[in-house]
């Protein structure tokens, strides 16, 4: 991926970002952080990561399907806000795992556009109380 | 509150979250919910929450000291991300129950500038996985 890659919507950076996820590219992967803006992850843990390099060793750790288990991830968009410069997506990530499923997760990104495009300035995951899955029809599935 | 109450900035609405919330006025905590664009709402026991009348009846249930025990809210902004018809503030929540304090909660916080000035669209609270409590000196505490 290019160091000048351009996210011409937040869709784009979101697609980008789990697709970087599922082949194991971690550089892809922190290319759709702002460099511009302060970020900050949240991971269903209730670990709070801020900034790049905090989110970089985070991802490099969960980048390991060996270790974790994640071979698909179903995502959901439920909802999307957004303006000029800045987007709020809410999600629902269900995990698929080497033998079975995992979540569904809720997820809420925030996206704001820079000099270099869109790119994801805040992530904000934890898991849902509901336990029904999300039909694959509905999602946008990634594998 | 007034029907036709403006917020000035996302930090109004936000502190007339929690002082709704505290104050138990359901019909002030409702207030700061956009009615112009879809809302949503994520609890930290993973229930999801769409729509203004789903939120309504969730915190309804919440506004019951006598039954929650939440007698104080400590709240320390972290982050904040701006544009000019939209925010993100990343937040930490203590709160102080009768006994005990519980938390840190996670929050992050979308809100929108329409009409009525900015309201708030989503509301992402999960709990943190820090035992540390923040100094209060850090935080904006509201009681």
């Amino acid at each position: 991926m290019s160091a000048l890659l351009l996210f011409a919507t937040p869709e784009d950076v979101e697609t980008a970002f789990y697709r970087a996820f599922l082949d194991e590219d971690l550089d892809d992967l922190m290319e759709i952080w702002s460099e511009e803006e302060e970020v900050f992850c949240v991971h269903p843990t209730g670990q709070r990561l801020s900034g790049l390099t905090m989110i970089r060793e985070s991802w490099q750790s969960l980048m390991n399907p060996a270790r974790t288990g994640i071979r698909q991830i179903d995502v959901t968009c439920l909802l999307k806000w957004q303006t000029m410069l800045m987007a709020t997506h809410q999600l629902v990530e269900t995990l698929r795992l080497d033998q079975e499923q995992a979540g569904p997760m809720i997820v809420t990104h925030t996206y704001m556009r820079g000099s270099c495009g869109w790119r994801l300035v805040c992530r904000h995951c934890s898991a849902s109380s509901e336990t029904i899955l999300m039909p694959e029809s509905a999602g946008h599935v990634l594998h």
